[in-house]
């Protein structure tokens, strides 16, 4: 029997290329995607399909309120920047920054994981082509990895230890594209836009679809995004 | 102004006790607290009792589905070990630890106090008097704060470094009343018992009830707690 693995989803590009990454490795894929008031909902519905398209064991949405603490121009009324240049986006943390929620995201992964007695917690997180955003940077996930180790039963019963797989990580955004599209991963399945339309249409001109848009340019793979107007190639 | 900190408040002794230390020291207390789907889910109106008692700057009370993975006597229909010796709750992880928990909360703290612009985060973990979980560990307790440290904006802005404060860690259950009754606390306002009543009645039977009792004999000082009928002194 395969080994189960938890993989956080989002209904995004990385997460779901994260999912097939796991399905190709030979896991059972334990899917845990976060309802937490994100104003691109919309990636639920695509997290769903995702997780058909994939065949996953189990998918779990778990309602988050992280709108009680606010602070984020994707939970909050903070108008998300647009048509931002590469170099800006580099440089310092910008207003769709969740404050901890990878931190979030992942320790509920950890309590997914120790119900189900799996030890790989999967995340779609990439330091490269990325918004700046701490809670994705290597040192982040090894310091994680580290606590995780000590906080759960296994960690006082001395079985196996939990490891956090980020296989994105030194990726730019057009390796992850030809990473999935050669395992099978149906690109028009995901969300990426931040303010992607209830029919999943995306801007064009936020950070996620800027970074999208350019790694499907640079990967040589046909963009099945869907926009809400035809969006001008730079 | 005082500085802000944030107080993971259940409604039991030790966290209140907590409170009371973090308003000692001179801060602003930003309580937090869960719905998580805990059986005794009284203690969410003794922790609003007691913030009110303390005189806190803000109360939240955030939703947790814990329940959506269960796993744990406190969450599940699992029954709650009863007159247990305390050599066997030294002995092992009971079915009343709840995977992750204290990990999700934290991890909630963090984002509440990367919100406030605060980089002190009080728990009232232990790791003497306390019932086997992991989570409690003083190198557990380590591990996180130096992954928080690497989790915000702090982090990559160099500001201030996140704080997990723990000072009950050391002290035994008659030290922390001992503690928290210098400092004023009405410990008949908390509530600490596994299956308490709606009406915030004791069992006087679980794991945490006998671990309280003890606490308040060895101190010396009134035990206030109200039991379903009276309990016989060991």
């Amino acid at each position: 029997m395969a080994k189960p693995a938890v993989v956080l989803l989002s209904g995004g590009l990385d997460s779901a290329t994260v999912a097939a990454v796991a399905i190709r490795d030979g896991f059972d894929v334990y899917a845990l995607s976060f309802s937490y008031g994100q104003r691109h909902s919309i990636e639920l519905k695509s997290a769903k399909i995702v997780a058909s398209h994939l065949g996953v064991v189990e998918h779990k949405i778990v309602d988050v309120d992280l709108r009680a603490f606010g602070g984020s121009a994707l939970t909050d009324d903070i108008p998300v920047p647009k048509d931002r240049q590469e170099e800006d986006m580099a440089s310092g943390i910008p207003v769709t920054y969740v404050p901890a929620r990878n931190t979030i995201f992942l320790s509920f992964g950890l309590a997914y994981a120790e119900v189900l007695g799996s030890v790989e917690i999967f995340i779609g997180v990439n330091a490269l082509d990325y918004s700046g955003y701490p809670d994705c940077r290597p040192e982040y996930i090894n310091a994680y990895e580290k606590m995780a180790r000590l906080a759960t039963k296994a960690a006082v019963e001395g079985s196996d230890a939990i490891t956090i797989r980020a296989p994105l990580m030194d990726l730019t955004k057009s390796e992850i594209i030809s990473l999935g599209v050669g395992l099978g991963m149906d690109y028009s399945l995901t969300v990426s836009c931040y303010e992607a339309s209830s029919e999943g249409e995306a801007c064009g001109h936020c950070d996620s679809c800027i970074l999208r848009r350019k790694g499907f340019e640079q990967s040589g793979h046909l963009d099945p995004t869907r926009y809400f107007k035809p969006v001008a190639v730079s």
